[in-house]
């Protein structure tokens, strides 16, 4: 069972190149916090980045939010990324058909493939969505997570539904190396996914649009995933930033630590 | 039943403002045909937009392809909406929680809001979606639909899905006015959705990435659907795209005529 390994046992035996990098990164930073970092200006997703840099395996972004994207952003990120060696993850939730997210995917203002080490994709439209992004991504060394479940309240992402998303990333996993996923799947032989979960929080368990919180003892420990991504827990207004991500740093790998302890 | 009816019949009933604009539009025109209009440059897809114009009733987009994507595109659209009379509806298949597609919707780069009649989502994350987007449009008089079916091999909008999506779409009717779907659903008392498909042709059936085509007659005639959304088949190359637009909006035409002939 992968969820009994070390982030770094896993990592020497994992057969995709950038799954492989994000494992090795995770046991040496020793961190699985990602930061989801939602934020309109430029100015302020770059010094946030460079605060939170320190305690994270992976920035998180939405690209698309911010008022004043450039390419000097993407490079600033990159440069953040080195200076901090954690990976970038755009948020992107690709939705549509193969031909389209191959466009989507490559080109456009954003050209997300040239920049995010990892990004994800619904499979409400069959496995096409899988195989156009893989058609772009895996020539650049990129890989995927798949949505498998969703944080939100009254999510679709259940059932056959994540059933079927499982079965899809095991039919590509040359470049699936994951999920978005509330918990963690029963392994079949050969399976090591990277299970990252939204909706975790110290704190706060809801914000009234149907987003849910869950503690990091039971996303992680209990349930059994790999990284917890975590956004206005950390910097939402009158919070030091670089002091919740410490906090969040800390609380998601004791989870890990008492999990893989546990099981030993 | 809503499909008996004409469009214009049916403008007349719709308490929407943006749905029963569209009606009256489509009946004014006589088309119920939308161009999804996926190039990578803005002079093309502005060049294509103003050839195909007098033949089309919505002009469906993909932004965030756009290589030279600037605020002059928006202008320039919205003119040409006005000059030859149709609507826009930005394809963005908006498939997060209600914090995020607030953000996605309104703000960035793209600012989608202020811009497009119409845009889509899919109902995978809850309902929260359609509180977030419904937050954002509905004091802009926008509009929304669902994904309720896609034309993909493989799909997971199907059954269960299915059927929970029309019921969002009927608890927050004020803002939703129809799906993406690939055939009429029986109405409940007071229903009348407007269903728009994709994946429609008169030539070709399939493109080996997982995306299949219907005949306008079948789409509308036979499975009740309101309007033909059609790319490649208008604008693919070396076809000349007013003399396919032209083609697609008569068999459309016919198909819907027939539709509701045969109803009456």
């Amino acid at each position: 069972m992968s969820a009994t390994k070390s982030y770094g046992e896993r990592a020497k035996l994992h057969s995709n190149p950038t799954a492989k990098a994000f494992l090795e990164l995770m046991e040496r930073k020793k961190t699985n916090l990602s930061l989801a970092a939602d934020l309109t200006s430029k100015a302020a997703l770059i010094e946030l980045a460079d605060k939170v840099g320190p305690y994270i395996c992976l920035l998180k972004t939405h690209i698309d939010v911010v008022e004043d994207f450039d390419q000097d952003l993407v490079d600033q990120l990159t440069a953040l990324a080195k200076k901090h060696d954690f990976m970038i993850f755009e948020d992107r939730k690709f939705a549509d058909i193969g031909n389209t997210v191959k466009l989507q995917y490559s080109s456009g203002i954003y050209k997300i493939a040239s920049w995010s080490d990892i990004t994800n994709a619904h499979t409400v439209p069959g496995e096409g969505i899988i195989r156009g992004l893989r058609d772009i991504g895996l020539p650049l060394n990129r890989c995927l997570l798949l949505l498998a479940e969703m944080s939100s309240a009254g999510t679709l992402a259940k059932g056959d539904y994540t059933t079927t998303t499982v079965e899809l990333a095991r039919k590509y996993k040359d470049f699936v190396v994951g999920f978005i996923a509330m918990r963690r799947y029963e392994d079949k032989e050969g399976d090591d996914f990277i299970y990252m979960t939204p909706g975790v929080g110290l704190d706060q368990t809801t914000d009234g649009l149907g987003q849910q919180w869950k503690h990091p003892e039971v996303v992680v420990r209990d349930l059994g995933c790999d990284v917890i991504i975590v956004g206005r827990g950390i910097y939402d207004q009158g919070r030091d930033p670089a002091h919740e991500a410490q906090r969040y740093q800390e609380a998601g790998w004791k989870a890990y630590k008492e999990r893989i302890q546990l099981s030993n």
